[in-house]
């Protein structure tokens, strides 16, 4: 085991500090990476103050890690000392159930094993990326091959990028369809890139006037105020497709009356508070679905990472020191970051 | 045009009474059906006291008809006088759009013409089957091909038959398929019946323990007691699919906790309150689906017709004369009715 320096917090009431954790010693299967950006997920806040009430304490977040491998296990093939690597909100799975057959181990039967706060449905702590270093499992590990100087912007896509490209993907997102994307925050904008990226015609709904400039710069093709009933009246009907990355709790029937039938809008965000129940009603006069869709798989979770090195994705960031992280929560919390703070863990000194 | 007897209610707040209504004279492509029963939805008691707020008055309910055809117009092919047909919950749609041009007539872009209560976006208005006679043009018309004694039993279809057949056959019921059936009432019960044809391994989900031997006759291979946490966690992850035929208001959680990854509940029952929300946690966890679906497509309801022909299946009705109408609905508001009433029109006479 090595000891290395990390910031966490004991307590859902503490800010978080600087603290030293251990990691394991080098499994046959382990590779060993150092961490050079982290990107600060809302999940991270949501963890270290317990707000889904499931948190381990102490609690290091951060499941946005890019790094490079220093050190390999006697079994590891697909990486070598030298390499950069990411690692995402998993760090390992059951591996034999039917999801972690199919690969996609965030649907793991016996819950996948967080990056941090431990197996998500119980079990031993685990450490995630505010730190200097980490330990995994080479199969959880993902290559990276965006150019060098590309890298802190690409540490949210293992969070953000691969939350939003793997319902896109799934409910067929792709030339000849019109998609809407609701919120552009940290998922949002990321929705939006890929989207586009994919061949949809992008709808990008959001409260805020001042956003629209921005979401067409980003590749939406129309922006709608969704505030707005006669311009969300418009959409009626008209879209193929809704991901709504909006966490905090809001009316989800206005966005239900924008998809064509046998649509779906699927739900990327959880709210700490239960949304208002949509009305049955718009499900059923159109045979409309409404989902959930949770990060993505390994092997999808590289797919996404080749497809923005392809088409020259990454997220928009603003970078911080790793002091900054309690003032970096509160500016989540107003949504006044463009549109990811990622940490430069060199800071972390 | 003719006058015809009716039962019906000129306001939200009276019980229904005879009247009399106009049908129209006959077009080229019509057809005249002399009701001999007429089934008794839940709609119905919505629509007469003007539970969705949207009714129109004098209304006369009734969308589960079956009769005799005893006039067609002159460019009627596929019905001849003598014939049985039925009537379900459309008359008309708009013929073009998308929907229609699917089959779909149920999901009109234009909102289909209701057999009562006129257009169901608005409109003039339409008379039910609370009547001796209705004319309708041939294509909204059924063919019946269960033996004639079982008739009476077979107007249900028309509107509980379709509605359970039309989300199980979409969502891919079948052998091999374990899928849950929530209550047991007029839909309930047929949707048992039908997804067992179907071949699936069906699962009864019922808060009344006294409706366990039942609902193993009507097809059941197991019975849940979902008021019990125990044998609901039994079913955890473990169902392909549910149809939700519970119109009341209840929570929805306990139910998507036991659907399969990608797995979908789907709602036919419309509440006059929003069920409490679901937890977003239970659609993102295994990226579950909360649908909805109403009633199904003219070429859908004959093949639900012909499909429950063929396996002998109709409604287990209580028979009621026309001026019982008013106590049946409030037996219908304290479920004691096993399982659907039906009018004989005869009684009218």
């Amino acid at each position: 085991m090595t000891k290395v320096k990390a910031y966490g917090t004991p307590n859902a009431a503490s800010d978080l500090s600087e603290m030293h954790i251990e990691r394991r010693a080098l499994n046959p299967d382990d590779v060993q990476i150092d961490i050079l950006y982290c990107g600060v997920c809302h999940s991270d806040l949501h963890t270290a103050r317990n707000e889904w009430k499931n948190t381990i304490y102490p609690s290091v977040p951060g499941h946005e890690i890019v790094g490079r491998i220093t050190a390999v296990g006697d079994q590891v093939a697909r990486f070598k000392v030298g390499d950069l690597a990411g690692v995402g909100c998993m760090v390992d799975s059951c591996g034999h159930c039917p999801s972690c057959a199919d690969g996609e181990e965030q649907y793991c039967e016996s819950g996948f094993t967080g990056t941090y706060n431990g197996p998500v449905f119980g079990g031993k702590n685990t450490f995630g990326g505010y730190s200097q270093r980490i330990v995994v499992k080479e199969s959880f590990a993902l290559h990276i091959t965006h150019a060098p100087d590309l890298l802190a912007a690409v540490a949210p896509l293992l969070c953000a990028g691969i939350t939003t490209y793997s319902p896109l993907k799934h409910w067929g997102t792709g030339p000849g369809k019109k998609v809407g994307i609701v919120g552009l925050g940290g998922l949002g904008h990321m929705a939006v890139k890929i989207a586009h990226a994919m061949g949809a015609h992008v709808v990008l709904f959001t409260t805020s006037a001042n956003k629209v400039a921005d979401a067409k710069r980003l590749g939406a093709d129309e922006v709608c105020i969704s505030t707005d009933d006669a311009q969300m009246a418009q959409y009626a009907n008209q879209l193929d497709f809704i991901l709504n990355t909006v966490a905090a709790p809001h009316k989800l029937d206005p966005f239900l009356q924008l998809l064509k039938k046998d649509a779906t809008m699927t739900l990327v965000g959880a709210p700490a508070e239960p949304h208002p129940s949509p009305e049955v009603f718009n499900l059923i006069f159109k045979r409309r679905q409404l989902a959930g869709s949770l990060i993505g798989g390994i092997a999808e979770t590289q797919e996404m990472l080749d497809f923005c090195a392809k088409h020259g994705l990454v997220s928009d960031i603003e970078m911080i020191p790793m002091d900054y992280i309690n003032s970096a929560y509160e500016r989540i919390l107003k949504s006044d970051v463009k549109y990811r703070f990622v940490i430069d863990m060199k800071s972390l000194g």
